[in-house]
């Protein structure tokens, strides 16, 4: 492309990271945009985002269109990457494999994966394909694109019944579609790719799983064969690391081993049931959030699972929402299990007729959650059909936005350092689509802004990021391994109390509407149980511990007052190992268990009226008087500290 | 009938209620053998019961039935008279109203209904309608009973299509229906009836609803007449008395006017939301069972509210409940809200193994149920959808049955005293059909009798009405006004644990089966909520009134003061009455808020530091330390005392 040749065509203007406009002749692509930027990001040029969307760099932009140039120093580098890396497993496998059918080989956040049907393979497998992985790696293939028609594809796949199926969609959609080729092997696939199999990097094959295809139970089971690729060794063998500490934190392993919960066949899919120690755990932390929402002035308030879908249809869950909502008939009414706690606690509101004085009105309710994931992406208790969230909502004038925000923030701070959780915090702010007034999000926004910069604190302004009912606060916290977690949101709402025609008399006499505060502290019971089994790798705080002391008799001559010693600690969880065994056998049990402290008695102890005191770090210390390790005891849980740290 | 006829034919033996056995002919009625007894129980024979079932005196007996006569003195008598009551009704209707559709009009436990259709009348036409029936009364009419064959009923019937639908069914079942006429007036009805309209006592007629035929939504709505009818006026007056009373007390009226619960059309039947005045006494009397149940050994589990089927058809709840249960499909599995908490409970139980040191193990969950009642059968708080269960599930070894069913019964104590309730106690033993062996019913039921005799507690026998499962004891409380309600119960299950194949290892290293016992304290927190609201008439004791206290300025000026008494207050619920009202009218407010306890305070406490206190019963004290009030607010808290007894 010239500029001899531009003047005789249509201007397109695409506008680039930093706000400023490039201007480029309709036709011309990511890569051409580089080009005019700079040669050398020309010639750097891996692929293109398109509006937020990565596409390959031979795609055309197109007017007004903000576009990122990616590299292989862009973020988006990896991702392409390990596509291009999924496509190297497909090679391999088609390789060893006769007859098997494609289905998709997409990259995902923590490698790739490709799904295959008519495969027979299982982890022994893997070896093998790696090493002819490496070997397409080291014949360094051009990764080449080619755009032909749908009646050409059609003939090119004729034997891959999935690639059909995909390729009838996008046969709707556009005349052409696009092949990418590595040596003998090709893929109906829109690509990003490097630019050829020598650029890919360390890659290894982790486990196989069965998928439906399109996560559809009704559709085939196939095989999927989960991988990953980095850069160098070195990334790929810090992220296995990590990879294997967070399998020895994995919740299911742990709740198992610890009797906390269980999903069984029987029973069904996404539905745990908790045993007496996870239940103990669960109440433990509702007990924590009831009693500083009761300090901070919120009500609690009851509401049913079933709601008639008319409900539903007020709220507008009904209308985006449906789909992923239980719902079933009843006579003439429609009935649905709630996807939501907000519509019934606006219902409560909207009983009662307020006052300006009466605000704000703040309602709690651990209130459990129904949403119809597909079965396939049911996991533990991270992914479920039914979950608790310790939810709150707020009806506020708009001038007590900023205290109400305030005291919400209070209270996350005070959950998250609870339990020693680093945070990050983002404001996303009115997106394009939205209701509500100007005059209400500026003022809203303000306020949360103004509470942000009161407190200090380091936030990331997501322009544009907030729901279309009212801008938001998220937080996303870090566990003791480093991984990030989704976590509390406080959300503002103008949309609710408009289909609820929620109203309270002003100081003037006059009907106002209240903005609504959507926030949990928490948020899922069951995400945040389980983040907290893997963060605390089931060694839990005393005050949480469904089992906080074990008492030890050295022998059968100390089991009477092992229980004396016991009855001194009758309002902490406590057991008293009165088995046979050896006391080095019993100590590495109540280990196993995660029990915080142990108390060893014997001889020495029962004629002195002391204990011997051992924490799950395997310290020790003796001669301890009784009512010093109570006194200490109780300040632990009291102050709900992390570690046990009587010896410390 | 003579003793020279019964020799040519056949002989059966009735059983008389008191065991004895009397011989009759093949044919004899009701009647008859009445006759044979003596000739006054003859005479004064009004109907029988056979095998329990009421039936008129013309029902020929059959072989060993169990034979009740009924007559004037009989507690069934009201029934019978009633149902006469009911056909003077309709009489009324058919004189005052051309072309009504006769449905069906049987007695009920207080009285008696008929429902019509096509008939306009609304509570305006009731008086005239009870002067009619009056007539109907006078003019003593004779009640005759009428055996017809189908053909001939249908001529009758030709113009009433409802008693076709239920001729048809008839048929069915026999050649022969039966008519009542008195006057002018017939009805297909199997009786039995008085002798004559004039037998019938004081009629009164009560209101008018709506109902479904047969109950059935997708039915047309017919109207409903209630009534009802007494041997005398003065035994009418004090039901009418009681029932105004009862209507004082309605727990949906108290419930509205505290702010309590609410049941909306948006929302769905059967589905009450708590708001927070109700859930505040909902979250006591749970907490009030959760420290019993941790006392005495439970360990709390969570389990979720929507199964698999599977589970249902495992427990058996499906074979036999599933028409009341909420279920719908979901791919190719079937999922179903649970009717019950005990098969989750056994689903934890069966995921482990376990010794015999290791029981009882006892299980508690306040677990919500969903039972599919009849849309016109709902209620207020009395029937719902969706209600919770202080559920509390043991799993005993067979000699641990004793032990652990006294201390169930202490807790029922704990419970019923604290609320006042007087209680009676049935035990209910084995019936005809059930499950289990011999030695495990007769150890069981022996071991419930120790229990019974060793509290020296007078209890009914109810020999044969256990549940096929296991024996019980069913409690029944009297309420303030004298009602009667279902309360508690301790059920022993020998099958539930053979389903679900629940073992534990036995001394003698053996697999042994353990007992089951289902139990509540409550029942139902929505029925027994209902009851303490009736109960109590919305005069809530101290610790479970939602506002325990109210502050009443005497005047603006002592505002500042009323803040600092309320201060000293802060751990109980309470509001200060800032608004510009009398201090007449703020006493006033609080006493229709049904406020335990007014604190009243104007310049002479504020000088002094003390107080005024005011109590619910309008008794008033002053110059009150605040110190001497607060110490005997604990008290009163803490030992959940029913009424405020600080002036009393």
């Amino acid at each position: 492309m010239s500029d001899s040749d531009s003047d005789s065509q249509e201007q397109l203007t695409v506008v680039l990271p930093d706000g400023s406009e490039l201007e480029v002749t309709d036709g011309a692509t990511v890569e051409d945009c580089a080009y005019e930027i700079g040669p050398g990001l020309g010639r750097d040029t891996v692929a293109g985002k398109l509006d937020g969307d990565l596409v390959a760099k031979e795609e055309p932009v197109y007017d007004g269109v903000d576009l990122e140039i990616v590299t292989d120093q862009s973020e988006e580098y990896l991702e392409v990457m390990r596509h291009s890396a999924s496509h190297a497993l497909a090679q391999a496998v088609c390789r060893h494999y006769d007859d098997v059918d494609l289905a998709i080989g997409p990259p995902t956040d923590e490698g790739f994966y490709y799904d295959f049907d008519d495969l027979e393979v299982d982890e022994s497998d893997l070896a093998d394909l790696e090493d002819e992985i490496e070997e397409i790696l080291a014949e360094d293939h051009e990764i080449e694109r080619e755009e032909v028609s749908i009646e050409e594809a059609e003939e090119r796949l004729a034997d891959q019944p999935y690639k059909l199926e995909l390729l009838e969609e996008f046969a709707d959609e556009s005349d052409t579609v696009t092949f990418y080729s590595q040596g003998e092997w090709e893929d109906l696939c829109a690509g990003p790719h490097v630019d050829s199999t020598g650029e890919i990097g360390a890659v290894k094959l982790l486990e196989i799983a069965g998928a439906y295809w399109r996560g559809d139970e009704e559709n085939p089971m196939q095989t999927r064969i989960y991988g990953t690729a980095f850069e160098d060794e070195s990334d790929l063998e810090d992220f296995l690391e990590r990879r294997e500490e967070a399998k020895e934190r994995d919740h299911r392993k742990i709740g198992s081993e610890m009797n906390l919960f269980s999903i069984q066949d029987v029973t069904g899919p996404g539905l745990p049931l908790y045993h007496p120690p996870g239940k103990t755990i669960l109440t433990e932390l509702a007990d924590f959030v009831t009693e500083l929402n009761e300090d901070t002035g919120y009500d609690y308030v009851e509401t049913p699972h079933l709601f008639k879908t008319d409900l539903w249809q007020k709220s507008g869950h009904y209308e985006n929402y449906a789909d992923d909502m239980f719902v079933f008939e009843l006579g003439d009414d429609e009935f649905g299990l709630k996807p939501m706690n907000c519509p019934g606690h606006a219902t409560i509101f909207e009983d009662q007729s307020w006052s300006y004085r009466d605000l704000p009105v703040r309602y709690a309710e651990d209130g459990k959650v129904y949403r119809k994931e597909q079965r396939g992406e049911l996991s533990g208790l991270s992914r479920v059909w039914a979950f608790t969230i310790d939810d709150g909502h707020l009806f506020v004038r708009p001038d007590q936005i900023e205290a109400e925000v305030e005291a919400i923030m209070d209270s996350i701070d005070e959950v998250l350092s609870t339990f020693d959780l680093e945070y990050e915090v983002a404001l996303a702010t009115r997106p394009d689509k939205s209701v509500g007034s100007d005059e209400i999000w500026e003022r809203a926004e303000s306020q949360l802004e103004s509470v942000l910069e009161s407190r200090e604190m380091d936030y990331e302004l997501e322009a544009g990021d907030g729901a279309f009912y009212g801008p938001k606060i998220d937080y996303a916290f870090e566990d003791a391994i480093g991984r990030s977690w989704d976590g509390p949101t406080v959300q503002l709402d103008f949309n609710m109390p408009e289909r609820f025609d929620l109203s309270y008399v002003g100081e003037d006499n006059e009907e106002h509407r209240p903005v609504m505060i959507h926030r949990a502290l928490y948020g899922s019971y069951e995400r945040f149980f389980m983040m907290l089994i893997e963060h605390f790798e089931g060694n839990f705080p005393l005050w949480l511990a469904p089992e906080q002391i074990r008492v030890l008799p050295i022998s059968d001559n100390n089991l009477e007052y092992a229980r004396e010693v016991a009855a001194a600690f009758d309002d902490f969880r406590l057991e008293v190992d009165d088995s046979d065994r050896t006391l080095g056998r019993k100590i590495r049990a109540a280990h196993d268990d995660r029990v915080p402290y142990q108390i060893i008695v014997g001889d020495d102890e029962a004629d002195d009226g002391t204990i011997s005191v051992r924490d799950r770090f395997e310290d020790q210390e003796y001669d301890v008087e009784i009512d010093d390790f109570r006194e200490h005891l109780e300040a632990e849980r009291a102050e709900k500290r992390t570690e046990p740290d009587f010896l410390r």
